[in-house]
């Protein structure tokens, strides 16, 4: 068993990749998602980094975004708008698909796990790629700016992650338990992947979740726990984790990146463009390999699964 | 002030015509709307009838249909029903942001009055018309067939009102009010006009609220109370009202309401293919009127509207 930390559209690319090694070489794939941009919007429950891996592994992301579903109109969104509402995050008609049933099960009292589950079947995801929300509890990432704490999509969304991020914090951590099975997964599996998503809002919220990093820390024959960096020359191929690293006082590199996960991984993939770094990320007791890590469609994603699937394994 | 009781399609016309005499004519105007039909989709609280009422005075309902938006699209009904939910109910997409933002207001604990006035506020309907549901409580129409006892929309959407009726009830009836806004119309109202929607389940819900008949019943110099008949050479012009009024063993004419409102309306308007009845609706005390009462568009129902303003003036 394989397990896969995710957040958005990096994670979900990768993700991709895997599943493609599914159940030939990976016989049962877990994908730990970040539930910490979780958020209540005209009443709908969104999870955007599920829907992304959803959607990515589903088959029907919009490729130019890399979230959303291609093709998706917004029908509702404009009415909305007409109506007074303040358009200030997108929601596609289809996407509103999701979010409807993904409310209506939770207010009937189905947890998140569950939910996801239902959702990747009807999207035909295989049985043996369980997605997963990393807790059925809400944890709700903060971001600390010269304005004060904000919310996660009012920071990322509504003002495009434009402010300096001088801190970050996880509501709702101290009453949050991990998801059983994500905690399984990240205790017993045999190759844990850190997917090239956001390492501090995206992969820092699954990390934080109290038993996460023991689990990640057994010991078992053959183990490998590795991680591919989101920073490519000094920068985030989407999103804001490069400037989110420099606010927080972070090397804004991939070798910053490997710093945050001393300890928690044997190997690093850094991107062809950093080869330069290979040695630095080695002098941190880890693996480097260097690799391209730039996944443009389903096969550069399938491409990175199999090469990290050849490091793991030799 | 005047007073206008209706349920969808037909009730919806006339109160359109009504409207079209505000302020001049008519100082100020309140719809009260049934609600017995409401129900939850999805986890949406939908209300066909205010929705009727809402986009027919807001000048966007679908001239077709009488009901819905007109041009509107069903991606998100689409979508879910690629999910693999059953699209019994028609959603459009420009419907469901109304369905969206009334159910937000719901749960945040505005009463349905108040999540009515103010959608009727976004769509431009002016302030001297008030459209307000008969009740902030829930009252469910049930309907009593060889199936047994059917929720309204099992029995009127998703069974297409196929199903023989042999009685109909109003489920929490028993802890419901109505509107104190409404049973104050329905007390004080110079002219309080029955439009011609289903006197079982359109009119009947709203005179089934505890206090309605006896506010109904308050006698002032002048007051005027009349009904325009939904029924017209034995039939229903939309609905099921002739076959419920003969499954409930009532005659299926203008004479068969005229009978149900016997004590409640001092004018009765018959369409003028009916005039042979005026006789008989003579001897039930009341005043019979023949008018064309078929609203083709909205020319036809401001002649209806104006013509209900002669006679109560005369």
């Amino acid at each position: 068993m394989w397990a896969a930390l995710a957040g958005g559209v990096g994670g979900a690319k990768l993700a991709r990749g895997l599943m493609a090694l599914t159940p030939v070489n990976i016989a049962d794939l877990r994908i730990i998602v970040n539930t910490g941009d979780d958020f209540t919007l005209h009443g709908l429950h969104i999870s955007p980094d599920i829907d992304t891996v959803l959607y990515t592994l589903g088959g029907i992301a919009n490729p130019q975004t890399g979230w959303g579903i291609a093709g998706d109109t917004t029908k509702v969104l404009d009415q909305l708008t007409t109506l007074g509402e303040d358009p200030w995050f997108w929601l596609g008609d289809r996407d509103l698909a999701t979010h409807l049933l993904r409310t209506r099960a939770l207010s009937a009292g189905d947890g998140l796990a569950k939910v996801t589950a239902d959702l990747a079947r009807r999207l035909g995801i295989p049985a043996w790629v369980r997605i997963m929300p990393m807790s059925d509890d809400v944890v709700s990432t903060e971001i600390q700016t010269p304005d004060g704490w904000l919310p996660f999509q009012e920071y990322f969304v509504r003002r495009r992650h434009a402010d300096p991020v001088s801190d970050v914090r996880f509501a709702g951590l101290a009453r949050a338990r991990p998801l059983p099975a994500a905690l399984e997964a990240m205790r017993s599996a045999e190759v844990v992947v850190f997917c090239p998503s956001n390492p501090i809002v995206s992969i820092g919220p699954i990390l934080a979740l109290p038993g996460m990093r023991d689990a990640l820390a057994h010991r078992q024959a053959g183990r490998r726990r590795i991680a591919v960096s989101p920073i490519i020359q000094g920068q985030a191929l989407k999103g804001p984790a490069d400037r989110m690293l420099e606010g927080l006082g972070y090397e804004v590199s991939a070798l910053g990146v490997a710093r945050l996960y001393v300890g928690l991984v044997d190997d690093f993939v850094l991107d062809s463009a950093d080869a330069d770094l290979a040695p630095a990320v080695a002098q941190l007791g880890m693996r480097p390999h260097v690799l391209p890590t730039i996944m443009t469609d389903a096969a550069a994603s399938l491409a990175l699964a199999q090469a990290i699937a050849q490091v793991v394994q030799a």
